[in-house]
């Protein structure tokens, strides 16, 4: 292939790390801005990986007891209003749909009519719909517990919107349980939270810390938040799940009330936990190179492309026949949940072209057949993740094409996880905190920063003023923070009870 | 079982259809109303059902060359504005956000904020919005075609609603193709419509006519507007799908240009295509009875429930034993595509009224094992289609139920191909028309009608006189029309090429 040492994405991470994954999601063909403001076009390249994600993800929600289900896109107003963090943390940024037809306005154009009673909300998250309904369904102990997930659109009305970090629509998953008691409902946001980081790890070959939100950060109405937080490769960690234990709040205010074992009535305990589209960015923020997107194999819309080359229009049959003959072998093959998928392309197009285009779109691997390998009886295969290429004989091509995709899926986490561990540090001193978290040099401000393990007195003014200076936040306290034992406040010096996880974030 | 001759379902279908139907959705736990108007819950047993409609129609789609990709949920108001009949066609009922936050206003409450400075419609349907990104997409033939599917809600402001049949939010798939020529785009408006009947027949179990829509009934913006109709059992027909040839029509509205093998600019040659929830409407009124809905075995959310009959605490362990493993065996059978699904159910609550349960949830077999079933080696299976109930062999159980379930597939088709012979009949006289549908008796309006198959002079008048008189419309023109022979206007006498369908309708 041509252009050595050219990369196919420009900027390079180096030079400009956000614009880079801008390009990144062009060039593979991922999504695009709409002409809607902050409305994205998943792409099907795009959308054939949110398939599986979606895939992955429904399986292990079923094997943990969950069903689906699907409530109503629009809230009610006065649904919305009924618990007030929640109201609180929504009003600011929510489609409003006060009108239910166009008619004609005085200048001949068409204009909003028929205006509704009570406004509605296009759900921002479906807490309080969804809570109303099982105010209907339960009445006694035995009706719990409720364990359903919606797969769905949300809308919120984000100011600076990014193609899948931050859109103000997205699609996501989110469960909604029920539960008689505090301790089933705990189990439950600890399980699903459980669910996310094998999801992250073992599918996506994303590394995640898990840990609980500090109030600031929590979802508005909850308990308690758990999280998923991934390293990105400019060293900023994004939150990429999260599992809220909402205690009775929501059932207080949607009235989710059932009779007890002793004959009392009592509110339920409800739990909610999402992902959505953003999984998507991270991975391309985790795997992808300056050749553009990396697929990790269990994900990837397609394993493998098959490129013959044809020089001569004589050869095309021969190696026509030669490749799908291969293709139909590999179809044959498994790896992991799905047969191997393949793609055979012989698109009219420049050769060079046509590699580099599968090059960004990330597809595990590649080989190209001419009229040499065929006479061979081989293929030479080039690996997406490191770049290796080589001739292999058609039959251990077949052969081991499932065991390569093993070795990709699991080189992408390894490397995944020693970024991460290149890039977290204890820190004791503000001093070296401040350092750590500053560009040493302004041109190249994604070589700065990672996770800063450091102790926190849990104190508010210490995480403001953080926040303020240096744009760090807590990203999440550790399950098992005391086991490294405790210190004074990187911030105040205060006693801590153990270290925290600190970063830049999305 | 209890209750012998008294049914599950009351009303029955012969004392109040409509009141039936809405009682089957309810007793069959399908769906629901929520208190946002017009828009439905849809429980986890009929989302299940919509899942495996989901699956089974990607399948065909993907095996016809499309991909899904996914598109904003808000259409500007400018761009449905762009074709005169299409915004004409939905600006009556669309669902408009005009504001994009929620403020405190004077009383306390919070009203919408932040007017936006053009409206969003919630997508009716996604031509507009789609073709904008298709003229970008779109440069040269090269670029042609494109086959894009969509899985989406979309929002249609009705005023009377009813479950799957009518709601104002509705999930349905809306194909979306762009062609060089009339001719491919022709042959793509057809071959989704075959795809549908397929689907309608082969996994619904539901016979379906297929057509043209007259032009009043054509989409808002179609050149021609092509459907599947199929009978009820109150004799009304259900449109059930439609597929629609655009022309250029919105390739102009959109500016979905192309050049062309020979350099000069044309517009593409665009189709629509959409089946929805509306589907399972279908399927109950084609199949359900008096007990309750009845799934086709393709389509159902599980094949089999176990029941086991526990009249002893000391005969339990040994009985579940027996259950576990006979549903361990059909799970290893294969149905369809599908892996047998099987229910056991230990729910510790009166017999009587679980087994009632699974009837009116139309699961097709159910499977009562108590101590006698277990020591002959045995179940006692009763079909839901026909009713019939007997003790089988565990092991021929176990070995036939693909078979059983092929069994009952068939026989729901054929049952409902022999109600609609019945009620089809060929009509020439007016008299005889209008009383084929009028009822004979008031207190059972369901016992008339059905299809007349009758000519008619292709006349907007005649069309409008006998939609007026009787609440009849022409359901679809068979594209076979002319082979049956010409004739006189049922309505007027004037000269006719063919018959076509005239049925009530939903």
């Amino acid at each position: 292939m041509a252009k050595q040492k050219k990369t196919a994405i420009e900027p390079t991470r180096e030079e400009n790390y956000p614009e880079w994954y801008q390009q990144v999601v062009r060039a593979a063909e991922l999504a695009e801005n709409s002409d809607v403001r902050g409305c994205m076009v998943i792409r099907p390249w795009g959308y054939a990986l949110w398939e599986n994600i979606q895939r992955g993800l429904d399986r292990m929600f079923k094997a943990t007891g969950h069903v689906n289900a699907y409530f109503p896109l629009f809230i009610p107003k006065s649904y919305l209003e009924k618990e007030a963090e929640h109201v609180e943390g929504f009003a600011k940024e929510c489609a409003v749909v006060t009108h239910h037809r166009l008619e004609a306005g005085p200048d001949g154009g068409l204009v909003p009519a028929g205006e509704l009673e009570e406004p509605l909300i296009v759900r921002p998250t479906s807490e309080t719909i969804i809570g109303a309904t099982y105010a209907k369904w339960v009445q006694s102990y035995r009706d719990l517990p409720i364990l359903i997930n919606q797969w769905a659109n949300v809308v919120r009305w984000e100011m600076r919107t990014r193609l899948f970090l931050r859109t103000a629509e997205f699609l996501w998953q989110e469960g909604h349980t029920a539960h008689e008691t505090e301790g089933e409902a705990w189990e439950e946001t600890r399980k699903m939270l459980e669910v996310y980081k094998t999801f992250a790890e073992e599918y996506m070959a994303m590394p995640v810390l898990t840990g609980e939100k500090t109030a600031g950060e929590r979802f508005p109405g909850a308990v308690s938040t758990l999280c998923i937080e991934a390293m990105m490769q400019d060293r900023k960690a994004l939150q990429a799940g999260t599992s809220h234990f909402l205690g009775q709040n929501f059932a207080k205010a949607s009235n989710i009330q059932y009779q007890s074992r002793e004959g009392r009535n009592e509110f339920a305990w409800t739990t909610s936990w999402g992902v959505s589209t953003r999984l998507i960015g991270g991975m391309i923020m985790t795997h992808g190179d300056d050749d553009g997107m990396v697929m990790p194999p269990r994900l990837a819309p397609s394993h493998v492309v098959l490129l013959p080359i044809i020089r001569n229009e004589e050869d095309r049959a021969s190696i026509m026949a030669y490749c799908n003959e291969i293709a139909a072998a590999l179809r044959q093959q498994r790896f992991h949940e799905r047969e191997i998928e393949v793609v055979v392309d012989d698109r009219d197009i420049n050769a060079g072209e046509k590699g580099w285009g599968w090059v960004k779109k990330g597809i595990p691997l590649r080989a190209e057949i001419g009229p040499r390998d065929m006479a061979n009886h081989s293929v030479f295969l080039a690996r997406r993740d490191t770049g290796e290429k080589q001739a292999i004989g058609r039959d251990e091509f077949v052969g081991t094409i499932a065991a390569i995709l093993g070795d990709i899926q699991r080189n992408l986490l390894a490397r995944a996880l020693a970024f991460r561990r290149e890039h977290t540090r204890e820190i004791d001193s503000y001093a070296e905190f401040k350092a750590f978290f500053t560009p040493a040099n302004a041109d190249r401000p994604e070589a700065h920063g990672g996770f800063a393990l450091s102790h926190w007195c849990d104190g508010g003014e210490c995480e403001a003023r953080i926040s303020d200076e240096l744009s760090v936040t807590i990203r999440c306290i550790p399950f098992d923070r005391a086991a490294g034992g405790g210190g004074g406040c990187v911030c105040c010096g205060k006693p801590s009870s153990g270290r925290v996880v600190f970063a830049k974030s999305y």
